[in-house]
């Protein structure tokens, strides 16, 4: 029966003044640097063998499974890098911190932006952070912001592409990506609404478990922390 | 026109004593990490951008891509990971020191099973260092011993399968191996012969550069330095 474990990137520089990364290429702080590593040392300890991994193109994501994997000793599995699994795109929110933000655009605004599922922030005009001139981005449609429903549409289409198919040949799977995005794959496969998410939490750097029957339906879902 | 990079791992544990390591899966030294952040370095003053890496399934090697992508910051970058990029696989020599195998062989032996092209060392029989429990080679048809040339060999076979048709579609490549596939790679290319290979050396951490025409012909083959 296979294993599938989401793992969010540890914390990355704009986390720690509550700045609006998106897809914005920030890199993991010493801290986020501690979790991935920490991370790893538990899916280790507890004897965790992967066959397969996936990631989004975002540094803070991609490090954090790296760093996991060097831990465990299976930084020779396969990786498969993919922008469908990063994180929301926050459009003219990228940037700001969430005081800024809110300071510029209202609170009712910024609540439904944040909390609704279906109305995205105004789109990206800073040509400071485009991200068209990024080469990882060659070819791909790239948005301009995001209500939650499109980053979870794309998600969901990767999970039915990529993902689910390597679970269903029997893989064990680990997925390296975002708060946004992992979020999105544990509400598809637990039936969870967005506040119980919320509820729920996706904590960095501690993984969470899925152990899958063969149809891919959760028979136990648990997190993985430092007291387990 | 394409460019191909090959890059030698740092320094690794048994590099130090002169231990044939060969498949054992040795990790870098602090001294082989600091290589390999000054190969990422010195590869993004030049401004390499790559559009396809390879790597070995050794920790060595994979570490030492990982660590000069994440300086390049071109980490998002696929990595294809295969055992035909290993090093030689060195047989019952596997494990000890050159003075310990010099010592239990004899030097002529040795030279022999070191220097010509076509004679193996005797068949790996330690089970403390057999890899058949390895999930990494689950399905790999596991040596006990390579030639110089059975290193080569499958080395130019994933050659031709895989890195050559990434070139042709004008990608610019980058190849994380070791010394003795580094080696293959560049006498196919260059049609130097094994000694003129062992005078040209293939220094740990310093990028092997060839631009090649669109029959993948060098045009031109440098190695990046320090000193560049």
């Amino acid at each position: 029966m296979p294993v599938l474990v989401l793992l969010r990137h540890g914390q990355a520089a704009w986390n720690l003044d509550d700045r609006f990364a998106g897809w914005w290429d920030v890199d993991l702080t010493p801290q986020g640097v501690a979790e991935a590593v920490a991370a790893g040392a538990l899916l280790e300890k507890k004897g965790f063998e992967f066959d397969f991994c996936f990631a989004s193109v975002q540094t803070r994501a991609i490090r954090t499974l790296n760093l996991a994997l060097e831990v465990m000793q299976q930084d020779w599995l396969p990786i498969e890098k993919n922008w469908h699994l990063n994180e929301r795109h926050y459009g003219a929110l990228t940037g700001l911190t969430k005081a800024e933000a809110t300071l510029k655009h209202g609170n009712d605004r910024m609540q439904t932006w944040l909390r609704s599922f279906d109305i995205a922030p105004p789109p990206l005009a800073d040509p400071e952070l485009d991200l068209a001139r990024d080469r990882r981005y060659a070819g791909v449609p790239l948005p301009d912001a995001e209500c939650l429903s499109d980053t979870t549409d794309r998600v969901i289409r990767y999970w039915n592409a990529r993902i689910a198919p390597e679970l269903r040949a029997d893989k064990n799977v680990l997925v390296s990506a975002h708060g946004n995005s992992v979020g999105a794959l544990v509400r598809h496969l637990s039936n969870l609404t967005p506040s119980e998410i919320a509820a729920l939490g996706v904590p960095a750097g501690e993984p969470i478990v899925f152990e899958l029957d063969e149809d891919l339906t959760p028979i136990h879902r648990y997190s993985l922390s430092q007291e387990c």
